[in-house]
């Protein structure tokens, strides 16, 4: 499945020190009403919680990291779930070893430092997710 | 070398369960006609093979990591090789443990479930890659 | 805070071998006079130099990686600082058994070969670094 959108409005911020990622990126689609879009950012982190998806057993398991690490890349997208705009995001972060980790973004990440942009899009279709039953995943339409 | 370009069509899309991940993205790009753009995607694989590229050598080595993987980042470009659209992406995965992996995407990554988007540019001059002596890969022009 | 930005020129190209990687991203922006924007690349580089902020001590360290590694995501921005353009981006780097490291990109990092885009935007406000007292680094304004 793939359609064609066009862009709409580019949102560039910081978010705060001590807020939660997930939650605070969320908070910022929600306010500017942005239900079809991407997002990125970079930054720092002061502990992080990622998920792991056990394909086998179609659970989510989450890995707490409770110690600080840079944001080397947040990459994901907004779309509605039960009515309202979801971000769902994938994290790569590295400690002071440099090594890096990362999974699915889950509420429990916080930020130290953030610099996030948004772009949005808007389409004749909105990109809604509902139960996927193959992977047993909330995903948009296979078609 | 850099070049100006200017937004075409931005598609976004899921990719299905099973599908060859650079190759389904390959052929979204061929179908659409696309010979220019950037790709990027989020998700997860059932397994992957990665490339590394020995400098010294001038060759790639390839490794197959046989187990579920969350799709961290995938990050790539659309230009054109021998006449067709090619895309060259990078991707970071990470397993249950939250380690992160990654390498030159290569045929042999099987999606389980993936997010992309592809933005089209439009330019007054192909990018076409070429075999680049210093490297011994296919590059852009260096000039 | 978030600013509402609008899109300008957007430059795609390739880096020289050799070239050191913040510092061509860094030298395009500034012959460019872009002083507002989003990097990314792909590639690979000879050895790297990479940051990791200690938030307790407030100070970076630098870790070197010198050997080749493939650039699996380069993600950065560009804003003013010191009344200069200043790339902030992180990287994330594969070595040849495909395992993921990578931090804050610093200078003695040596492209081997690099596709890298630049998205230029325009804003009424200047994005502009100062040092912020909470974090000891020098961020966006919190407001």
């Amino acid at each position: 499945m793939n359609i064609t959108v066009t862009p709409g409005r580019k949102i560039i911020g910081r978010l705060a020190k001590g807020e939660d990622l997930l939650a605070a990126l969320e908070k910022v689609a929600r306010e500017q009403g942005i239900t079809l879009g991407e997002v990125q950012a970079i930054g720092a982190v002061s502990q992080a919680r990622v998920g792991y998806y056990k394909q086998v057993e179609r659970k989510y398991y989450f890995l707490d990291l409770a110690h600080p690490l840079e944001i080397l890349c947040l990459t994901g997208n907004i779309s509605v779930k039960d009515g309202n705009p979801m971000v769902h995001a994938h994290v790569t972060l590295s400690d002071g070893d440099g090594r890096a980790f990362g999974g699915h973004l889950a509420e429990g990440t916080l930020v130290f430092a953030c610099e996030f942009a948004i772009q949005e899009y808007q389409s004749a279709t909105a990109l809604v997710r509902r139960m996927d039953d193959p992977t047993g995943l909330f995903l948009w339409p296979e078609k």
